[in-house]
């Protein structure tokens, strides 16, 4: 589809990669809501909110995680010209740490305290790295990408590995302090005014 | 694939983001089916039926919601010429409310009684006013649609942003009055009169 | 992709449905293995096989059923040329009896008697005659297809809405019988020469 | 998308057979993790990770098996000019295995002991073998391939069919003894070497 202009050699491998993985997040994320039940026992709609409240919480905060890593993957692959195995690989790195998120947001329901938080944010930091792996794999060894300054594909190195991380530890710590909300502001606007000086032509994104 | 006549900048943002979505939908609706589980005594079929009918009607309702939600989605992504990232946010609220649904039927299950209907039906109600925002933001504020008149724009907008959740209460309120079916009825036909005499193009929707 | 030759109004929406329906068949078929569960004693590799044998013989099945459902479906598609709201319907009714079909599966382990059998192969009879009333809108009142003899519609008419029930029968009942699989095999070649002779033309499949 | 430069039969029955076989490797990838829970009791981060260690192991050679039958599928389709209903079927078999495996790979967990892991090993053998009959039968029986030497074909079908199998066993004996890494490592780059001798033309992938 998006093949056309592209006149590389293997479109359709970078095809089914994108899809697969795709659909590897869609499920994901979908799954996040399948351990959460109804409370057995509520009397009117403040109780039930008030006993469900921690599990949607933790939902809305890993919804948001899968989210952002989605938009990263986007972000990566949308400047990719073609596949190969060694991508195949470093992505299905990514893609086993996010089939995980769904157990390790339950650790925040189980022992909502500084540990489980901690691994929490850990394993966010680490799908951040792996994708930050699958980038500098393509951008640096495998040379999958279009021809782009080295400053611009570093610029993506170091937003892919370190956003989400960044991010899912603010948010979890503007839930308690919320001037957070106004760093993350800062930084997604930052990030962003960065990437707009760095990556003029938006028309790019044409080979997703 | 459809993006050969759109000319727009980022159409392969576009398809990915609707691929994804429909994957989240697809998973959405067949989980709908996954907490139901066939009774362990039943005497001959009718008992069977007569024990599994509340989970059955729950999940008709259910399916036929998120069915609902899936056409006004595709309604709003096949007048989009390309996404952006306000697109994407606004998307993955609608998403991670459709992937919650699963759960809130289960408390029709669990607890039949008009609270439960009541938490249902805002929690659909819900979902279509987030589609709203997202048609909104797409039409008004991003400008990602094709070129179309006021009218029109406004006109999609209170059908998504209303209809799934006057549609879930009609069908609810028809459960038990069954005279409003001819009320469900009207109010489809309605739409699609005014519908139709607002936008007498249905060749527009190529660019789903 | 295969719109470019179909010169059809909306060929994205017909795409949209395809993919969504894909999705279903793939999650209700990867599901029927979701509740099986190895035992939690066994002594050897014999006494497991023989404790999850009617497990694995339903779950045998019930893959088969979804197979030659969606085997059915994309018969279907392949021959429509464009969709409208009226496909939307009858096909979410597909996919709501599959979706339902790991819950019906279900049934064969709990309760390995006559009734459920009659169940199970009555709700894969509903299946095939739902996607009948698919086929029989989209050629007869939608006129969404390709034109084509009045035979040839009438024929994947009776294909489509009687084959899942008959081969679920006959699939259970050479379980019992092995001469069954005779009976099978006659029906399957019996229907692939009429189909031939119908349908001379393989290349039309293009746009599916 | 892809379609229009191979002028075959069926491009959209292979498109859509890709399509579905994706999803199904995406749900029971993603699958793989849904059973894994964390644990009520852990005295730090730690313990956590010592009362998941076998668990967390299962999921990470399950994951690389399902990787590993995802390559190899991929390896085997974009070989494909088109498809048939004997393609359909033995593809089913292997989509039918893949989604067991889920399961299998709770036996590893609950009893790992040597028949444990003889079963896991012999059901990922088993889906290399259908993975090779598919092979086998489209290019040697139904003629759905582009034209290749026969010692090419050969040389994939031994790929498909033995390669999941080994890769399995090897990793398990690897987790035992540290030098089976360096056979791995050995079998990998030898097949790519070989592979590449015989394929000389990475540039046909293009209709995957």
């Amino acid at each position: 589809m998006s093949d056309t202009n592209s006149g590389d050699a293997s479109p359709g491998h970078l095809h089914r990669l994108v899809l697969f993985s795709d659909a590897v997040f869609a499920i994901a994320i979908t799954l996040l809501a399948i351990e959460i039940h109804p409370p057995h026992h509520w009397r009117g709609i403040a109780d039930l909110f008030v006993q469900m409240g921690p599990k949607l919480t933790a939902y809305a905060v890993s919804f948001a995680v899968v989210g952002v890593c989605w938009f990263s993957h986007r972000r990566v692959f949308s400047r990719l010209a073609r596949a190969n195995g060694g991508l195949d690989v470093f992505n299905l790195l990514v893609l086993g740490l996010i089939a995980l998120l769904p157990m390790v947001t339950e650790l925040l329901w189980e022992k909502h305290d500084g540990e489980a938080v901690l691994v929490y944010v850990g394993h966010v930091a680490l799908i951040g790295l792996a994708m930050g792996l699958v980038w500098a794999y393509a951008a640096f060894v495998g040379k999958l990408t279009e021809p782009m300054p080295v400053t611009e594909a570093v610029f993506v190195l170091l937003r892919v590995a370190l956003l989400p991380g960044l991010m899912c530890g603010l948010t979890i710590f503007s839930l308690v302090k919320p001037w957070g909300w106004a760093l993350m502001a800062a930084l997604v606007i930052g990030l962003n005014l960065v990437g707009r000086r760095l990556t003029p032509r938006p028309a790019k994104e044409t080979a997703a």
